[in-house]
């Protein structure tokens, strides 16, 4: 299949590499040369712009964007891919935005005869470059049936969550929950260590009992308790603070328009805020646990 | 084997009858005289007081009491338990308390010569009766080894975590997380909800992702999306709102006392508090949930 | 002078008539009839929109409108008041909106030739017709020297706070600590009284100790503690927890943009919108202190 | 006038040298000997021990103990008051500790015969030197009218709460007031100044406005909006953040036994904590705004 690929970031890159390997042809953009030429030497064409991405011969466009204002130029923009796509191509929209912003220009797509799906992932950068990826979907029944395959060929757990929107709003949801979590294993972990248990038995407690969650059993944020998590090689790699930030002011955000309270919500959103402002928002959201460090005593 | 029981209430009634059943001999005492006859009819010796449990032939005596004020009373007042028991009884206390006070009395029992456990459970008055307690134990390893098949009559997950009153910090760590776990589900179902996604999609979502804990997978407080839970029930039955109120109230004094902050857990601890304030503390603690409920538009 | 007036809603009509009184004659429209009614009944003269008032012959626009999408739609739009302001009239927004918008909006103004100010008010409906009301005003020093007098005859503290957008950013900073300080007082006067304290006596001792605020010794919100404010005639009139809340919102959203920490105010933006959501949004803020109201026990 | 003084710290030896100044008469006792040699060179007579103070000829014993801990100790343990208090000797505790404590001790003391007043105080060390405390004061009407001309001479504020244990519950309540207080005027400082707006003219908007308080007025926290306070030298001096911790604690603590919530003072209580456990508890508590500064940018 012809596929167009727009956003060759951190994410997309990877993204569009496994569409490659899947024997798909790409036709792709970004605006940093260098993120186009190594996709050009993996077999991809590119193009000069959003809109040149839309006039070629495709059936599908695939965008990876940072936020909803770049989603909101390439799609709806004069030069964009509404301007230009021809009737019935498909449009994944796999950035991570709030729920509104992708309704709308859902909305605008399929008012023009584009079928549009909004497709946010989980799974960070290793996810994506094993083709591991979640996709949380948002669209119809038809045009889900008609993007499964291609979105399997990027991740391995693709869910339907409904109508136009929805893969955003359970995303948001299920980010919220992991921020809030992340910071309750924080609490806990230190507090049980400063009563005198041992990290690793306070661990194994915890996740075969009613404390147990991702962020302990999976990802554990206190240092020597588990291998192969940032945790263990000081908080480098895996899903930053600043991310988190992002995701927590989108929860927030449309938290706000829904007129519903996300009362820990908002308080790990400061916390994280309070982290990254410290100067740590490069790392990854578990060392957030170190907002809690007690200073060794003099 | 001979053994001492105090407190016969909803958690030490039941399970005072799991050590019945597996074949032991009981003297039990509680101050109230109906509680004190059901366990006859089952079976059991009664005796008149706390110290007279201590007095009788008994190898081990386990005690199941609501708080450290009513902990401290019978194993250091002037008729209780270290005042007769004899040297070498194995004392048991399965009471949640703080683990400053857990290690103040353990400190008194061994003093003269009593070797003490702390064995805070999990589980509920459902556990109690199935024999499907978890134990959470501080003590030394052989006290540990002397008291496992005991407790095995009781439950069927014992974890040993370090020293004296390693049982109630470990215990006390799980369920500031679990308190706060809870209310993040709670804010991340009515949030994607209030988006559009329906429930059962959505709690689906979740436990496949980062977001995924016990609260969400297994007690989802979302009316609908499990069965067999308080939420399927109108949140009778379960954990109650103050129990957990009880809980961080532990949490936050002993997070105090070790200096060590807990952001989250405080406020948990509040909003339980304030839903507990408005009348609803008897129910299970998922209820909290309601807190966040919309009044139906008029 | 000939000034235009937009919008005449529950602020926005009061401060026009002060403007009429004080001599002015007045250019106005608004989109609903009866609002333009009344004013013209008062003496001002009717256009027929927001164009329209541009191209009279006035030298001063003043706007007050309800939030940032109708300010942007009112100046910028293809039928606005830049589209149509002749060079040097002078541009005034009292509405409240966020600091980034407020300077967007001057931008494109004074590239066009026309000066703006921002100068959002206090002191509510009951300011606005006694003409009582505080100007927090940014924009140059030339400009607010234009615009003092004529927002003298609606107001009476007129305060300069620096270049465009500030007067806004000082809004919403004030106001952020007004809706934590009201919750503070709740609290400390709630929880005074449950231990026993009357309430006059310990806002007395609040009001001349280092607790002592506005939201205590001037608007106190426990019943019984002061006269002519809400909560002594059930929390009616006054300023809604419904803007209470908006302008937390702004705040919260110009502190994520700036990613500045808003810890106790995030929290407190959650504590209006669960207390919103829960069916009362529409009375004074004040009211907050019922969501700390214990239900009288059976 | 004959007095007994138990506690001669920071805040019990000023209060101490000006009742010598008043012309009373003081028998002084404090485990420290540096501290009683001082008193006596300033005309204060020592004895050995609490239990002397009250074998002494006095009138009236004033106590200035650190928390509940040392007050129980002295006034019920075996060689304390009570134990040796001469009838009708008015005892007057201006420790601060929670208000149930305070009532369990009036109540021990009057029931063999001695008056009590419980007399805590606001105004820090500087104000017990200059003798402007003011003193919230718990007891009976007649108690207090025969302490007043005693506490005037170390205060200039002497207001009198309501009956046993109300001075404490009005400083509690108070202070908790104070402690959000300033965590708000931390928030909205550093907002406006990051969205633009300069300190002093912030610091005039709010102090004119709805979110005046006594931590805006009289003790800003932000560095060149005031003269003469912490915030002036470094946070040196002042009410440190340990202490406003303890108080917090004891409000947290007052208000979980009265099952009275107190949301943002749980948070605010966590963050001071926060910033404690990071080296700082040794500062003025208005140095908490330094928990929101932003790193300066590489």
């Amino acid at each position: 299949m012809h596929i167009g690929f727009l956003g060759l970031g951190n994410m997309g890159a990877p993204m569009a590499r496994n569409l490659l390997k899947a024997g798909h042809r790409l036709s792709v953009f970004d605006p940093v040369p260098a993120a186009v030429a190594a996709l050009v030497e993996a077999g991809a064409h590119a193009v000069d712009s959003a809109g040149a991405v839309a006039t070629a011969d495709v059936e599908v466009i695939v965008t990876m964007l940072p936020a909803a204002a770049q989603v909101k130029a390439v799609y709806l923009g004069d030069d964009g891919l509404l301007a230009h796509a021809r009737p019935r191509v498909l449009l994944i929209d796999c950035s991570t935005i709030d729920p509104h912003s992708a309704r709308e220009v859902a909305a605008a797509a399929e008012a023009q005869g584009n079928p549009m799906l909004d497709a946010p992932v989980s799974g960070g950068t290793g996810g994506a470059a094993a083709g591991t990826l979640t996709f949380m979907v948002g669209g119809s029944d038809a045009d889900f049936a008609r993007a499964r395959p291609l979105l399997a060929a990027m991740g391995k757990n693709i869910v339907h969550c409904g109508g136009h929107g929805n893969g955003q709003a359970a995303k948001v949801a299920n980010n919220l929950l992991l921020g809030i979590s992340m910071i309750g294993v924080a609490e806990a972990m230190n507090l049980g260590v400063a009563l005198g248990v041992d990290p690793q038995v306070l661990a194994g407690v915890i996740n075969t009992s009613s404390g147990r969650c991702w962020s302990s059993d999976t990802y554990n944020p206190f240092p020597g308790v588990m291998d192969n998590v940032p945790a263990a090689r000081g908080y480098s790699g895996g899903f930053g603070c600043d991310l988190m930030l992002k995701d927590l002011g989108l929860a927030s955000e449309a938290a706000r328009q829904a007129r519903q309270p996300v009362i820990l919500g908002a308080l790990a959103q400061q916390l994280y805020q309070t982290f990254s402002a410290q100067g740590h928002g490069g790392l990854d959201f578990s060392a957030i646990i170190n907002l809690y460090r007690k200073e060794p005593q003099a």
